[in-house]
Parts: structure tokens; sequence; C-alpha cells
């Protein structure tokens, strides 16, 4: 039995996974791709030795980081994928009858081209007209992107080249890029493991951002588990599914909607660091 | 470095640990007991090498164990507590003032006494005059309890001697030893990595209580970290904190009580095993 020891940079935990066996491994421009089979997983994509995607799971982390916003917003035509290459969140969308465009904002083709082959039930989307795909920096991309009603990140670890698309400049640049009731979504790391990293992140969308919210959900591959969502918008209103609920999900709905956000007692403290753990 | 690896034997992920130092290392009646040091999580408590309680995350789950029904009961007395030897769910009850009486029924007095040892921040309360210690089978002392108002189960996984808490007899005899408006909780898995058991428990109360609900709370260091809690009751409430919020805690609030609760559209597809995944 090959067995996979992850090495997640942030994580006091490490996960062993046991491995069927090795479907693919290479090197891109810009990391390590490894596609493995586990016999509870499925399919697994790992990038720099991280689990990114598991075919068992992956549906929890998708749902969650695309449909806060997506149902959030009065009809969201035009969205910003940066990141998310195998994907996930682009099927996601595009059960969305509203979506007329997708800019599909990914650096490393190879992550697409792999998804293609090895996880077509999550790559399934990459080529639908309506979406167009972007090799190349997410942060470059926003510059000059406009008009645009849901920008969303999903971007690996807050390392590396993913840094970018969790400065200041970016979120400025993703705020000018949204309509009057656009909104932008990011993962910001585990609320077990790395409650300073989603503080800070909070912190510093609030420096760009007029309203500003945070979401959680519980994803067991990754480390720390109780994985956090930061929203930015120029109105509030994330916090309700507004338009009818209309497209086919496992796990979100209206109701997962509401109950995902982090209580104003509990983030109240978080914010103010009064928590200790 | 010493590393410490974990043996859940239901897990489809393994977790390791990074153990600045074992504090102690001891074999009971019924099983291995070790106390390790580990610089993110600080103490730890492992039985038969599994982690239960560690000294930065245990509230999590005790708080989330104790004060949904304690806090849904409209006035708790009388409460049994079967396991939790470490004395956390001993704790939280003493925080409620109504309490008169804790019968705290833990099968393996060496965890109580290794607990007083070397978690002081846990095993506060368990010398509180208002706790009776019973070291005995709870499943055997459930059998003549009478006129409890709240029963809450703290065992290990659903594996060994720790099964008779979960047998259809169990849960019948903690129904006749309930108040009226009485409540049983008890930890049902993980919903991620063990969801046809969650879903058995959950038809297995239902054989018994007339009123059964499921709430959940990411754990990061249970592996499959989404963890549940099954209730049983005579009648139905349990959604609802219905007495002031006078305790201290860092992460329950009444807010959060009616937010653990699993969303009907998902439970219900839970449920009929509509759900795949």
């Amino acid at each position: 039995m090959i067995r996979f020891h992850e090495k997640e940079p942030f994580s006091p935990i490490e996960h062993t996974y046991e491995v069927e066996d090795i479907l693919y491994k290479g090197k891109s421009r810009f990391q390590d791709i490894m596609v493995v089979e586990n016999l509870f997983f499925g399919r697994m994509l790992l990038l720099d030795n991280i689990v990114q995607v598991t075919e068992r799971d992956e549906f929890f982390y998708h749902e969650m980081l695309t449909h806060v916003v997506m149902q959030a917003h009065p009809d969201p035509k035009r969205v910003v994928v940066i990141g998310g290459g195998d994907g996930g969140i682009v099927r996601e969308i595009l059960k969305h009858k509203s979506v007329e465009k997708i800019h599909f904002v990914e650096i490393d083709e190879a992550v697409i081209n792999i998804s293609r082959k090895f996880f077509p039930t999550v790559a399934c989307g990459v080529d639908d007209p309506r979406v167009e795909i972007k090799i190349m920096d997410g942060a470059e991309f926003i510059k000059t992107a406009k008009n645009i009603d849901a920008v969303i990140v999903d971007s690996t670890d807050i390392i590396g080249f993913a840094r970018s698309l969790f400065t200041k400049e970016f979120f400025t640049n993703v705020r000018n890029c949204l309509t009057d009731r656009g909104m932008f979504v990011s993962h910001t790391e585990s609320l077990h493991f790395h409650k300073d990293v989603v503080v800070e992140m909070q912190e510093r969308l609030k420096e760009v951002f007029p309203a500003v919210d945070l979401y959680t959900s519980a994803i067991a591959t990754y480390p720390g588990s109780w994985w956090t969502f930061g929203v930015g918008a120029l109105k509030p209103g994330v916090r309700k599914s507004v338009r009818p609920f209309e497209i086919e999900t496992k796990l979100y709905d209206p109701e997962i909607h509401e109950q995902c956000f982090v209580t104003p007692g509990f983030y109240g403290k978080l914010m103010k660091r009064e928590l200790k753990w």
C-alpha cells in the first residue's frame, strides 16, 4: 500500500492518505501536480503535495464558495473566477441561468488540462461557450476588468504565488471592477487553525469594501476543517438568498445560506481578538 | 522530534502530530492512556491512541455537547453524564445555576485521575459537591436512574465497550429515566466520514424517542471534523435556547444554538439516503 503524506505548511495536524494508484505525477511551470486514487475519496488532485480536490467531497467547498454570493446577488450575469483550475467553481456558476459570461482566470494551464482528463465531473463546464479561459495571473487580469457581478477567488493556500490574491491592492482592484450590487468572495483559511489569518483578511477587506462578512463550512480534507469564506461588497445583503432557488445542489440551500454566517456575538469577540484558543 | 500517528479505525485520513513530550503513558483495565504535549494544541489526552481532548480546542466539543440541551431545557436540575472522564462536560454543566446534582458515570477511573493531574482546567469541576462520581458502565447505571433532566453521553468512538451506549436498549432506558421535559444528547460521529452511522443513530433514536434531532459543529481534531450530535426527547423544543443566557462560553451562544441544527432540506435528503457522497 502506498501512503501519501500531505505537507500542508500551516497545519499542526499532518494528514496521511492511503493511495491505491498514482494516476498522474508531473511538474508545471508553477507547481508539482499529482492525481492519486483513494478508496474513500476517489480521485484526489494534489498541488505541491497539498490536497485541493477530491471526487468525494469537492462539492462541499465548490457549492459553498459559489452559491452564497450567486444567490445573494439579484441577477448575476458576468462573473470572474480566479484560480479554481479544476473547474468546480465554473461548473457551479453555470447552474445559474442568469449567467452570460465567465472569465475563468487560471495562472496554471496544466491544472485545467489535467482536470479535463482526470476529473471530468468537476471540469465539465470549462469548455462551455459562456466561459472564456485566460491563462494569466488573476491579480493582473482584475486590473482592467469592468462591470463584474461576482468575483470568486478559488486559490491555493495563502502562500507562494497565491499571495497576490490577498493584498489590499488586489482587493481594491476587485472593488473597482464590481457593479453596484457586485460581490467578491474568497476562502480565507481555517478558523480552527488560522484564526489570525481570518481576522487579518477581514480587517484588510474592511479597508477596501463598505460591506464585509464571514461565513464558514466544514471541509474535512482541508486541515483545520472549519473553513472560512470572506465576502466584500459595495452594499450589504450577502446573508440572504434573494432569488428563487432553482439550482441542483447536494449541500447548499437557502437555509444553509443564512445559517453559514459567523454569528454576531462570536464574530465580535473574534474581531476584537478577545477569543483565546 | 517525536511524532504521534493516530490510529482512528474509521477514518480515511490519518492524523499525525508532532509531540514535544510524553507526559504520561500507561494502561488501565480498559484502555491505553497517554498524555502528550504539542506546541499548537497544548496537552492532548489519547485513549487507545485516539485523540480525545486537547487543551486548545476542547471547548468546541464540550460546549456544544453540553449547552444545547441545557439551554433548551427550562430548568435542568438533575443531570447524568456518561463517559467524559476528563471532566469537560461536568465543568460546562456546573456553569448552569439550576443544577443541583450531576451523576458522573465513567467506566474508567484512571481517566478521571489522569485528567485531575494533567488537565486541571478541564477536570476542575469533578470534585464539586454537586457531582457524584460512579465508576461503572453507564448502560448499567441508567437502568435504575430516575427523574433526570438531561442525559449527556460523552463516549469514545462507537466501538469496543462504548457500543453499549448506542443500542436501542440503552436509548429506551434513557427515555424511561427522563423527566417530562428531559433531553438526551450524544455525539454520533462525523457527517463527513460516518454519514451512515449518523443516519443509523437517528433512526434508532426515532424508534425510542418521540422527538429526535441532529446538530453539528466543526471539531478539527476529530477526523471527519463535521461532528454530529443526536438528540432524543419526549417533547420537541431542543432547537431553541429558552432560558436567559447567563453562562460564560467561548463558542456557544443562543444564536449558534439555533444555527447548529441540520437544516430540514439537507436532513430530509440525508435521512432518505438521497445524498450520495
